[in-house]
C-alpha cells in the first residue's frame, strides 16, 4: 500500500500531518515514531502505575510509564530508560507482550507494549522538574480496579498481561 | 484544568490542530469529536468485526465496529447507526461498557466503548462503495485469538468484555 501522493500540511515542534491521496481519497494522517508502555512487576507482585497531567484531557490519569521512540530505537531499551527515569525501576526480565496501533483512522502512532518482571527499585530520574506521583497495585486487584483507568495503552497492556497470566 | 491561550494552529477537513499555553509549556493537540465502538455479540455467541483498510498504518486492521460522534450525540444513538450501517446487525440490548482516551499525550479523542448483546441480522447500508468485509469470532475464542488484534479500541473493547464476563 502505498499513497499517490504526499504532502506535509502541517509542521509542528511534536506533532506533523501529513495529507496523502488514495485514487479519489485524501487522507489527513497525524505523523507520529511510535511509543513504548512498560508493564513492570516487582518482587511484591504489584504493577507501577504513574499520575500523567494530561492538558489534552484536562485532567490527570494513572498510565502505565511510557514514552515516544526515536525514530529507529529498539522498543525494549527505550522501555528501559523511561521506566528508570520515570520510576527509578530497572532490571528484571523483558519481553515484548503487544503492539497495536491507538488510533489508526487517522494517526501513525504503533505502541509497543513491553514487560518487565522482577524489576529492582532505585531512585528515579525524570527531565522534567515535576514530581511524578507513582501507584502500585497488586495483580491480583487488577480485574476489579481496571475499570478506573481511562487510557488505552494502559487498559490494553494491563489486560492482555492478566490474560496471558490466565493462559 | 484551563490552558492560558490557545490558538488553531492547523484546521484541515478531518483533523485540526490547537496549539494551547500552559503556563511556561506548550501543547499541541488534535482536535476530535470523540468516538464509539461496538462490542456486538449475535444469538450464536458471535462478536462481529470489521476489516478496514487503514492507510495510516499501510495495511488492513481487523476492528470493532466504530464511528466518530457528532458533536453533543449520544454514544449510543452513535454505536447503532454505526453497527447497523456496517454490518446489517440491529436490535438487542444496549449498554455503555467502557471510555477511555486513545492517546491522551497529544489527542483529545474520548472513545466509548458500548455492547449490543442479542443483536439480529440484516442488510448493511456502508456509506461508500467500499464492501465491508465482515468477520465473526465466538465469544469463546477471545482470550485465545486476541493476539491477532492490532488496533486499540478492538484490544481494549473485546479484552474488557471477556474480564466483564469473568467476574
Amino acid at each position: 500500500m502505498k499513497p499517490d501522493a504526499a504532502e506535509t500540511v502541517y509542521d509542528g515542534e511534536l506533532i506533523s500531518v501529513t495529507l496523502e491521496r488514495w485514487g479519489e481519497h485524501a487522507r489527513e494522517i497525524v505523523e507520529h515514531p511510535g511509543a513504548v508502555a512498560v508493564v513492570a512487576i516487582d518482587h511484591d507482585g504489584c504493577v507501577t502505575l504513574v499520575l500523567q497531567r494530561r492538558e489534552a484531557a484536562r485532567r490527570t490519569l494513572l498510565e502505565l510509564p511510557a514514552g515516544a521512540l526515536e525514530y529507529g530505537e529498539d522498543p525494549l531499551a527505550c522501555g528501559r530508560r523511561e521506566l528508570r527515569e520515570e520510576t527509578g525501576l530497572h532490571g528484571g526480565r523483558w519481553r515484548e507482550l503487544a503492539r497495536f496501533y491507538t488510533t489508526p483512522g487517522f494517526c501513525r502512532e504503533l505502541m509497543h507494549v513491553v514487560v518487565a518482571e522482577d524489576v529492582e527499585r532505585g531512585d528515579a530520574a525524570p527531565e522534567s522538574a515535576e514530581q511524578i506521583e507513582v501507584v502500585r497495585w497488586h495483580v491480583s486487584e487488577l480485574p476489579d480496579r481496571i475499570g478506573e483507568l481511562e487510557d488505552a495503552k494502559t487498559l490494553t497492556g494491563l489486560l492482555l498481561y492478566v490474560n496471558d497470566s490466565r493462559k
